[in-house]
């Protein structure tokens, strides 16, 4: 097959580092893991010189890793965690106490890309109290504002220069950004919240910003709290060739295992194998599309989806809730990271 | 009663040229009276010397009183009478064709003051399209940016610093406002499109912003459409007083008028009776609050209901539908003058 | 005056039985009165021989007064008191641990009218998991279903078929209906809770249900939650024109008083003065106006507004945001109260 | 790798016609087929001898191919095929002026599962007017009433139930049902409106109603229309492996073709392709993966995915438009059928 097809040289859009990592196979980075209860959280420096391998901006990225969110605790312990993580963030760029201005990224209108705009409206925020001559605003709070610049095919007007604007005239210290973004892996979609002080790429998200928003051009620290929402069909059929090699596997291991027979095959959970098919086995199962590297695969499969006007961007169907439970938690966790009076008096 | 009650010099707030008119009685204005079907046009001049008097912006307000706009048919004699006074306005000023920015004032959560925002989600935005190099819009097309700037209390920022900041960035020829205001009569609640090129006075509108949109401090020519949706209990009571003076006048004029006797009272319009009680009269039905004149009834009702929190601003119970139609009736106007086009392909 | 004006023989319509009480100065009515911090709770039981005097049906009648309900912590008080009145009611009634529906009647688009369907939404429904053969639904949670039945204009099918619809196949052992309503006092909108065992009364409310949604009808009982959201202009008048005789009352009895004239009089509150104006000082000072009784003044203030078309039905233009508010309360009342094992974990 | 899959007897989900022929391959089904403009009609009657062999119920099913429907002119392209489909069913039906109660299922507060409730928001209802004494309804409209029950999780009652109550009171003379469904085919989400007299199956769609909404169990016709608004990764995945064999095929067949190689190959549509690979090239590039038949594959991938909780069931990301434009184009479509006056008016 390889010779019919040309393979383009064509770089997969990734948003998240953690599955950058994952596609590069990169070694020699160093993620720091952490664990609190079932919620895992990587932080990963990416320095100037490993930042043209990754494809990804230099700095600082902090990944939190979690299942599920609809139940009231396992939401709060999701908050605690992204509110610790933002905190130490803010700490180390010694943002703490400083003025922010809070912008949520993306379309209203659109569910899947709402997760900026909704979270901003669960913001406390309090720039004009802080302006009020008559008003002594009481210790524990910042000086927050909170905007959302809507979208460029709604307003006409790229998101960075309406925030240039306001950054012009309002002069905050700093901008923390929320935006819903694409997955590069079936797993993240909706079970990720990334924070990151490189600031977000331009391209990036679902909400095709052209503009960077970033320290570079802004000229003050941006903090991107991201979320993949959405994933396309190329990636959704390339991670379900990868689990089909890894259960081909361990069918082949455990075909004369007697334990195995007394286990509904439903309910193995496969995916801790550690062993792989070889490339012989890769051949006899999956002929010539077992010989694919990865980014080979995810090539091809573009190929034939693209053209036929097939490679749907997705969202799982429960969307609607999925989205106003990540809006609460993410702007809780800001608000309790920016007004320490919040946490005194509950 | 007089004595007894302090009676501070208090000026009515009065958002719509029409009521100021109304209230301040004033002679030697031109005022321009046009009628399409039964919808009211008034044109009004007010000049740098009245404009103290009036304690109105210098400027051109044009006034367009309707009745229905429940039924299709009515909602569209509206759009072509605000779309063509709309027209005359930007070509008066020389802005057709140019660059415009259309800023939403107002709170999107609160009913009664998201007309603006509303009106917004229904432009046709084309600045994206014009800054696109492969794209070549055809002509009939202006080109139009939109932005809703929120509320203060909302995101911190007044609407002012926003659109000043998107202002700088984007550049626009000149900016059409749509605003929620408050009206000084129950007669115009929802009832009144008025269009100005004086922007928008600071305080005034239900949105509470401080600080002056106008051509002043943007520098650019800033037309604002506001309609009236809210009044506040003072005003209702005032009205009400007035109405009952007409209806006692209608009473006694007709008191042996047989033809009465014929038809129902609760179906006289007794609103265009000419005959006005006389002093004596007055003090007869009203006593001393009979004797006051109309700013004083203004002043000492809001003394009565001001302090004992009860001098609520209502709107009424259908404002969700008003609303609606309000904003597409503004929108299709505005749609229509800067997008040539679309009067040409329906 | 009182010879021109045809004083018809007209009812004044209150859905609220603490505004009839006041209305028609009626005695030998026990009226318990409670108190929960600044919350006052008023229970009122009419017999069948008061039903007719009062014009309003039999029954249990609650009533919670409170002010603030932005505050949280305001916002939990009311919750207790509405949960714990909501309690004694179905305890007297022997419904607890029974199989209830709830119905939310109005209007969800019209947000004065959206009561209703804004709290069913937060309803904690268990009957599909009690319905289930493969669930055991743990203790302290009873067979809860709800329900809005949307407006007779756009359905075309009366709220009271649709409930009689499915309690005839789903057969709930009782109902709690929630209401918005209309107040005849200016005081009481958004201001009161009132729960009754009397059904709702046919034409009442504002949504127009024309079939009584009573147990004599349903053939079981009905728990109504009803809250005042909208007043028409009459009764802003009427009000109006009873605190101007307050206000005139106080200023008369502090004309001399020194105190007086060290406190601003706009913070005067007036209202608690016991003194009150006599005929001759009522004729002096509101002429003829101030010789009618109350209802008499309603009846000649909707003579005059009416066949003008003014006289508008209002809501304050926060309504959004307090209906959001009392919707929760409700919810979390009903919730608190029929879901014990809430509480518990809580 | 046959022997270590334990292929269950596992029956595909399918709701929708044109689907369940494709897979089943089925031969002596009389399939008429006719175009308007680029839009497909199929129209298929499925015989009770048949309706086992299809796992459908017996009934006539007429399936609308669009492509799309954001532009204006499509869209009434696409509504004026609808309202003629339905038109033909109630008129082979003899249910052309009866009383017609619309249901809406589905989750309204759920993007993908609103279109029910969203069409009958768009409904024109007139049954209250022709239950008015007073009112003469004028010729050219239907008797209808209009409805959505909610889902199971939120009211706690089976939309069956609560229909059966409504049509026990309300006694329409049939049902026009409106739903979302699943699709099991990619190609086909929001491109398909399907409209069947069949009823809809239990446990289809994508609400979960477990009683069979249906002329049998509700002894009056039920027309179902239905559009398929999500897909299962299992789907999606399946779909594309049977595109990449098309792709392969098209490069086989044409890797010696001057031509080709002047064409762009990401815009081939290679779909059209006649060749299909033999058994001999399927094991080549695909290994024992392209012995399987289509039935094997899906249930192949069911046992990849989901015991690891990765068979998503996803939307396409501009679900918010596309579900609104939908609800547009049926709410329009039933309108245009029952209101004769309408067409005459317009």
């Amino acid at each position: 097959m390889g010779h019919e097809i040309n393979l383009t040289n064509f770089t997969v859009r990734c948003d998240l580092i953690s599955e950058t990592i994952d596609n590069k196979e990169i070694k020699d980075i160093n993620i720091e893991t952490k664990k609190y209860k079932d919620i895992r959280i990587e932080r990963l420096n990416v320095k100037e010189d490993k930042s043209k391998v990754l494809n990804k901006k230099a700095g600082i990225y902090t990944t939190i890793f979690f299942n599920d969110i609809t139940d009231y605790e396992n939401r709060n312990d999701v908050i605690t965690v992204v509110a610790k993580e933002l905190y130490e963030i803010l700490k180390r760029k010694a943002l703490l106490g400083k003025k922010v201005l809070i912008v949520g990224l993306g379309n209203e209108l659109s569910t899947p890309d709402s997760l900026g705009p909704k979270t901003v409206k669960n913001i406390i925020v309090t720039r004009h109290l802080f302006n009020m001559e008559e008003i002594e605003v009481e210790e524990g709070y910042s000086n927050v504002s909170a905007f959302s610049p809507g979208v460029y095919a709604a307003t006409g007007i790229e998101s960075f220069d309406i925030i240039k604007g306001i950054v012009d005239v309002t002069k905050p210290d700093y901008i923390i950004a929320i935006d819903a973004l694409a997955s590069s892996s079936i797993e993240n979609v909706n079970k990720i919240i990334q924070i990151t002080d490189s600031g977000i790429e331009p391209g990036s998200g679902i909400g095709n910003n052209r503009k960077e928003l970033s320290a570079k051009l802004l000229s003050i620290p941006v903090i991107v709290i991201g979320v993949p929402t959405v994933v396309d069909a190329v990636t959704i059929v390339n991670d379900t060739i990868s689990f089909l090699v890894k259960k081909i596997s361990y069918n082949i291991m455990n075909i004369d295992n007697p334990k195995c027979k007394l286990i509904n095959p439903k309910n193995h959970n496969y995916l801790n194998i550690n062993y792989s098919l070889d490339s012989q086995e890769r051949k006899k199962y999956l002929g010539l599309l077992g010989e694919l590297k990865e980014h080979e695969i995810k090539e091809l499969l573009s190929e034939v989806l693209t053209p036929i006007g097939y490679n749907f961007i997705v969202t799982p169907k429960e969307v609607d809730f999925l989205i106003d439970k990540l809006a609460i938690i993410i702007s809780k966790s800001i608000n309790n990271v920016l007004h320490d009076a919040i946490n005194k008096n509950n």
